[in-house]
């Protein structure tokens, strides 16, 4: 294959980010050199997405590029960060020109349409892995933790869910048009930064749904350290979803199915009618959900059998 | 194997890192929060060590994890920089505690003693392999670009070569003391993050030596658009690389054998004895191996056949 200095020359190096992204030199460097604006909070997470764990092998390669970075992006939306940089390490078995064109394509887009300029990465050989790491900024007083939620709180999702895990099952039985609505859910999750810095100022804590509703709302609940009550009949469901699955699957896909790359919100009800509003402007739709309790656990749910439920008390109806 | 929860829990939430080391909160969170200190460039790098490609699968876990970090950290000590933060991604095939306490340990290991801070990671199954970005700090006016190397300047190189490849022979031959010199050159090289910051004032660039020294001096030489002449005589040897490889073996893999980690600068003839004075402080020798030129190339090197080697023109001995 390809040494990684000619790979890297030839589909990662974009016009080099300057100045007005931050970037006082180092793309080629043994570093990046970055300017974090002072005064900010600097937010860093990496993911890594794996062929055939995350993502199909043979999905679309420029969906596997822009997924691989979107994954990333949802934990900055999730903190309220404004994405600024990336870093990528590419493991590859084989060095297939086109394949690498299609999923730069994917990766670059992704970080033009949201501000995040590629600054670093390796390549290595081995099965097909991408790991980002992405860092943005927030500033320190309107970052959302997972701990804040409080007693009360009114808990509401970003768009619809069971998307990602929907998509999953049409794409096992064969479905392979990106521009079916689950398919896209699933292949090009968006992640949520506008609704991220829209609500930062509003929720007191967030989470994105990565691996299920019920297993990221338990994340936010334990780090709070609090309970909730449920309306499952409230979640919103991912279009076409109940047609794809059935109402039961769909309903388990909403709660469990993970990949949807939503936000879960807690913020007081007090503010509901403002974040909503602020989200319409955005195109996007806030679901209420439920209510945060001081009683441990999760009430509400009437399914069961699904990942995830083992953490769960049962509920009452 | 046990869910990334519970092996991020079990073994890579050290004792979360407070204020003091830079980090607001956030380990366990969507991002860790870090505060980047107001006037300083923030270095970041990502190195990916894939078992059975950059380090034998049965190599000592405490030496994979203690390496891992090792070849990211030198990416930092070669732009001058101060350690502060890193996160890893993680791939494994199984779920062996054993191994992986004695990984993280090597890794917490080195962490304690560079001041580097472990806030993030993730967990996946694959191939062994341990993708690892770091991130430093340093005055703007200081960072060791690789581009900044004048005409005239001395290049010199930090401690001895060779060792990396000549470690990895001696591994291949059935050694498995890593308190064996060249083994442990090999399996646990050392950082040098103290020189770099020695030295940042000093030099007017740098690189570290990871794929090689011909090869490493090529980008630099690259970046700063100049030539060099060396003195193949005059690189430091490893200790016991010519007891292992006898001499014209020892002098390929100072030149080009690579994983030694240490930096090779370009600095003012006048700066020379003040940095070697500096150097000596640290316990670590400085070694002049040859000048920069205006003329493209490298000049002086009289071993040929020897990776890398095709990218330079031959030299005049």
């Amino acid at each position: 294959m390809a040494s990684e200095f000619e790979l890297i020359a030839r589909h990662f190096t974009p016009a080099t980010p300057g100045p007005q992204a931050g970037v006082a030199f180092g793309v080629g460097d043994d570093c990046a050199m970055l300017a974090p604006r002072p005064g900010l909070r600097l937010a860093v997470s990496v993911d890594t997405s794996v062929a055939n764990v995350h993502f199909p092998a043979d999905a679309p390669p420029e969906a596997i590029g822009y997924r691989a970075l979107a994954v990333s992006l949802s934990d900055l939306a999730a903190m309220g960060a404004e994405p600024r940089w990336c870093l990528m390490a590419l493991a590859l078995n084989e060095d297939d020109d086109a394949w690498l064109a299609e999923f730069a394509r994917g990766f670059h887009g992704l970080c033009r349409t949201s501000g995040t300029a590629l600054v670093g990465g390796d390549v290595t050989r081995g099965e097909l892995a991408i790991g980002v790491t992405v860092m943005g900024e927030v500033p320190p007083d309107l970052a959302l933790s997972r701990a804040g939620a409080r007693r009360g709180d009114v808990l509401a999702v970003t768009g619809a869910l069971g998307g990602g895990a929907g998509g999953l099952v049409l794409w096992r039985r064969g479905e392979r048009d990106l521009a079916h609505p689950l398919l896209a859910r699933y292949l090009m999750p968006q992640p949520r930064l506008a609704a991220g810095l829209a609500l930062r100022d509003l929720a007191h804590a967030a989470i994105d749904i990565s691996d299920g509703l019920l297993a990221d709302l338990e994340h936010l609940l334990a780090a709070s350290r609090l309970g909730a009550r449920l309306e499952a009949d409230a979640l919103p469901l991912a279009e076409g979803l109940v047609e794809a699955l059935g109402g039961e699957e769909a309903h388990r896909a909403a709660l469990s199915g993970g990949d949807d790359y939503e936000l879960l919100v807690s913020l007081p009800a007090t503010a509901l009618d403002e974040a909503t509003r602020r989200l319409a402007g955005l195109g996007l739709s806030l679901t209420p959900i439920g209510v945060t309790s001081t009683e441990r656990g999760v009430a509400g749910v009437a399914l069961d059998g699904h990942h995830g439920w083992q953490h769960f008390q049962g509920g009452g109806e």
